[in-house]
């Protein structure tokens, strides 16, 4: 719910008694623990229950969130097309792909998706979670260089150096705005990078910023995914209506294939303010890929469609 | 052909007497002219034959080209997101978007596509057919500031000042490099014109390159679009056996509604080099916006839905 709780509240009169459910990511569940502690001081009989929703992946104790099947699917869907693209030319041509991600690289490694019969995936992907090398970068890029005629790099826009500061922070411009949250904005480490080739080799590389594309592109959903947003909100409300609080709706995957998940309301204070990265065993030694293990997550959580409701040639909006 | 002709010929031997036919834009026209002419000279008996094919939408004499319709739907879609996504935050927030077209609006120009029923679409729309004014684009914003919570902005790539040069030239560290038929590569509008507002008002536009995935994104296509391009291909054919030369496919629109057009093929000197641009009548008085005229055009380009056959939740590509 990113309009927030004033939003929420603004024309609204409230019935102490009602359950209240918030619906969102790390800082949605952060609110959410804040309230339910409020709530248990003030003996409130509201019951505050938390529903995932965040194409970033990352809340704790839950085996994905709502939001990130659909993202992943967009995701590996147009980098397929990219390295589509990439191919028909000539030319030598490099592109580097930047995809979201702060401090977790689940939607940088769903770019991994890509890679089937019809298409050699991405030829490196790089995660928030290894710290990046700008020389072994370059080394690596150089080595592709004289193998492949394309080239395609997906990147965290999140990667950071040894010292702790984020690829994008090197920009001499960049100038450093902030979230209502009070993160910083990030942007422009493709960007960088391809300045950082061009100089070190004089080799234009194409900078693609996935950009909000990847949060919005409803017209490219996965139904598991819709489906399951729909199963944890119906679990958020039985449960609230049962009298839980505190709590955040979790999946629990039983096997991947065929593909099983339960949900179970689980207590936010285990989940508020924990990120979930990608585990470092998911990730190659060198950093330069992900594992098959990460696939296996993965795959399941992009499949099925639901397509839109198409009028006039676009895809319908229920409301504007 | 995006290949070029040496792809082409690389592995093949030419029967002299084979009909040659050139799938593309207004470079592959050249060649078809250039080819067409030595040909006569040589009294050669190849028949050479366009087949247009470019999202520029830039050819000379045809109603539009196979291609366009389906890069303006993705666009329009795309678009919509955008403005939905933008409209759901509590703070004021600014959104340019950047569109390809070098000197000819007609992909950013689709963006008005998004308006309708259920999206307000973008607020402002600036084509390279009309002089950019960074003044008057300023005081533009400031009013708009005032007024609304959410700004989208549509900005070609190509949008050009009063002295010629591209907007994106202003961009201090702007290297510039050349595609293989020699065109300077643009790029950084949006991101410019961002900056620019910062400057000025202190304030944080988002910019967002729609970049290549408006020219690669199969997965969103225009059924009008897709049959068209079989219909020209085939026309194409079936003139080269009757023994046309030098010639190009055009479409000759007959109504708008019901959506009727013809093909024929047509001389290629009064289309080769020739960059067909958006009338000035469909661009408002201002230089802010796009006429109805424009959308009566443009919206039976983008109609119905040629679905992609999906593997294991992606779109397949018939080969790598």
């Amino acid at each position: 719910m990113r309009n927030g709780i004033q939003g929420f509240l603004k024309n609204r009169i409230v019935d102490l008694s009602d359950p209240f459910f918030y619906i969102g990511g790390n800082d949605s569940m952060d609110t959410i623990q804040k309230l339910s502690h409020y709530g248990n001081m003030t003996n409130s009989s509201i019951r505050f229950m938390g529903v995932p929703k965040t194409i970033d992946n990352d809340l704790a104790e839950t085996d994905h969130t709502p939001g990130y099947g659909s993202a992943a699917k967009f995701i590996a869907t147009v980098m397929k097309e990219i390295i589509k693209d990439a191919n028909v030319y000539d030319r030598q041509n490099m592109h580097i792909v930047e995809i979201m991600g702060r401090n977790a690289g689940w939607l940088t490694a769903s770019s991994v998706l890509s890679k089937g019969e019809d298409c050699i995936g991405p030829d490196l992907i790089y995660l928030p979670e290894k710290t990046f090398d700008i020389d072994s970068f370059l080394a690596t890029v150089d080595n592709l260089r004289k193998e492949k005629q394309s080239i395609v790099i997906a990147v965290s826009e999140g990667i950071k150096l040894k010292d702790g500061r984020y690829v994008c922070e090197l920009i001499s411009n960049q100038s450093q705005f902030k979230d209502s949250f009070g993160h910083a904005a990030l942007g422009g480490t493709a960007q960088f990078l391809s300045n950082t080739i061009t100089n070190a080799f004089g080799f234009k590389a194409r900078a693609i910023e996935l950009n909000i594309l990847q949060r919005c592109s409803s017209h490219m959903v996965s139904r598991v995914d819709i489906t399951e947003a729909f199963v944890a909100g119906g679990h958020a409300v039985e449960a609230a209506f049962r009298g839980e609080t505190g709590k955040m709706i979790i999946f629990n995957r039983i096997t991947n294939n065929p593909y099983q998940c339960t949900t179970a309301p689980f207590d936010i204070n285990k989940i508020a303010n924990i990120e979930k990265k990608v585990p470092l065993e998911w990730i190659t030694e060198n950093g330069t890929y992900v594992s098959p293990e990460f696939q296996s997550y993965a795959r399941p959580l992009i499949q099925a469609e639901l397509s839109p409701i198409m009028v006039d040639g676009l895809p319908s909006h229920l409301y504007t």
